[in-house]
């Protein structure tokens, strides 16, 4: 129900996903009514796929996480991630509210035994493969404990959705030599250091879009994090409207932008922000992926392709077990 | 001497500078003999508005601050700042090592009464107009009263080098709303609030390219604004590579991108980084500019024309003004 645009977009989209993923199920959570509405046509064929499950709630978008988690226990998010807890489904897809999403699925699911916090992670395109980030706005403050767990999970989700033994793992920071930094960022430093993790060092904020060759992984807290990938989302947008000003300021130049249309589709699709859309909760005791909220419906159906990747590989069950064993090496050690 | 290209940039944008500023006099700072090797070409016209000002040593790139400040007493950005002390130049530019010039330009001309710490401002390219943000790096870590410094002297320096009567001032945070942030941003927003600024309230990162329309000056802290300055930058040029691989892919779009060069060329224009060069350094009872390290000819000459703006608004004396002014209204309070 959540989103900009409701179930307009997310029940085309969950269609387009059952017929592009044959063992796929779906339950669609929400006002039923609604969503018999929205799936009049084209769901005759996956019937045996698909059900519904009411709530009479929703969360509204501005809603404060605490009075959803008060008030809306009946909400579409809340009764999704309830079917999580126990074990009805294998995650919950959402483009509602973030903060009252992220209440909700601490609260319901609760977090895996050794880790302190909840940490949103997502990826950025690059010239070559992508980079995972996270914190990208879970936590406003992070020690180098919180930065170095962010650091543990993140690896393993990975190593299993991008089929890396050892994910190159850096630090977000201002400057790449050792005297840089805040102290939480120094400290978490010599935690990575002495960690089995691949850990390459501080990156500066253009690593955010190097890619592979240089970065898998990019630690940092929610409040850098954030501004940094709303910064490179706002600059791609500002880039974007600067081209298609410059295509568009006449008739000659429209002209040339009709001849390169080929081109520059072929340009727009490969930086295009939908194919990166989805942000993995991680941390807790379940799989919830939260969607942009402005998501349409390939962007909604990347979300939904990123949660069926998330549990074919398991990343939910690996992050709990190096969770543990990363404690347990401490104990020891 | 400084920057990854030392004079074989800085005189040539030199003698542009000269060339397009009939009041301008220069003072080249530097090895006597390497400048004069330099300046063999096309300064023949200009003898009269530009000297010579031999200094012996040089600041390593990699150098760090301290080290600058104890063994380089007769640098190149050493010599050039004296020379803002005593009154022999209205300004200093340099490419050079950052840390180095700032920590220099702190020890030697001392900070304005009333500012606790210097702060490092710039501006980004954005639809319409530009947006000003600091602090880019000076500071990792600030108090809400260093954040509210910051707003008062990027606000002067806005309104002088912009003509504009009260910009737009907003803080970086990671949600418009008045819960979100941290404990920094919120005790700032009420310092803002009840100041006599044009405090418009949080922006987030996708802001910092909105430009006038929106906000002129955003205020955040050094970590936070250096990673969102370097994302931006990885950003547009992550874009610009992609767009140049779609033309380049093979002889039919190369042929398509012969033909939409003009364009291209056009856009590339408007959002040329090099068009943005100069960080000005803010808090310091003199104007001191860094220019990026990689600068070419025309971004130096950027960072040049910046000073040259700055000084014509009197911009040192105006921040120094208002920060009086503002300590006197609240000694009052």
């Amino acid at each position: 129900m959540g989103g900009d645009h409701g179930p307009q977009v997310t029940i085309p989209a969950s269609l387009d996903c059952l017929k592009s993923n044959p063992d796929l199920k779906l339950i669609l959570v929400g006002d039923e009514a609604v969503i018999r509405r929205q799936m009049a046509e084209g769901f005759a064929d996956y019937q045996d796929r698909v059900t519904i499950q009411h709530a009479s709630q929703c969360v509204d978008m501005d809603e404060s996480p605490s009075k959803a988690l008060k008030n809306k226990k009946d909400s579409s998010m809340r009764v999704a991630i309830n079917m999580v807890h126990n074990g009805r489904a294998d995650a919950c897809v959402s483009a509602g509210n973030t903060g009252a999403l992220m209440a909700t699925a601490r609260f319901v699911l609760k977090m895996i035994p050794g880790i302190d916090r909840p940490a949103i992670i997502s990826t950025l395109p690059s010239i070559h493969g992508h980079t995972h980030v996270l914190d990208l706005g879970a936590n406003v403050d992070c020690t180098a404990e919180h930065l170095f767990q962010f650091a543990v999970m993140g690896n393993e989700l990975v190593k299993a959705v991008e089929s890396i033994n050892s994910p190159k793992v850096g630090l977000l920071n201002i400057g790449e030599e050792d005297m840089k930094g805040n102290e939480q960022v120094k400290s978490a430093a010599k935690l990575l250091e002495n960690s089995p993790l691949n850990y390459i060092g501080y990156v500066e904020g253009d690593s955010l879009n190097a890619g592979h060759a240089k970065v898998d992984l990019i630690v940092t807290d929610g409040f850098v994090g954030n501004v940094a990938l709303k910064s490179i989302e706002g600059a791609a947008k500002m880039i974007g409207t600067t081209l298609k000003e410059a295509f568009g300021k006449n008739y000659l130049t429209k002209l040339v932008g009709l001849v390169a249309y080929p081109v520059l589709k072929s340009f727009k699709q490969r930086i295009d922000p939908r194919l990166y859309n989805g942000a993995s909760f991680l941390g807790l005791r379940g799989l919830v992926i939260k969607s942009h909220g402005g998501a349409d419906v390939l962007a909604f159906k990347t979300a939904i392709q990123l949660a069926v990747c998330e549990v074919n590989q398991d990343v939910i069950r690996k992050i709990s077990e190096q969770v543990e064993k990363t404690l347990t090496l401490r104990e020891n050690a």
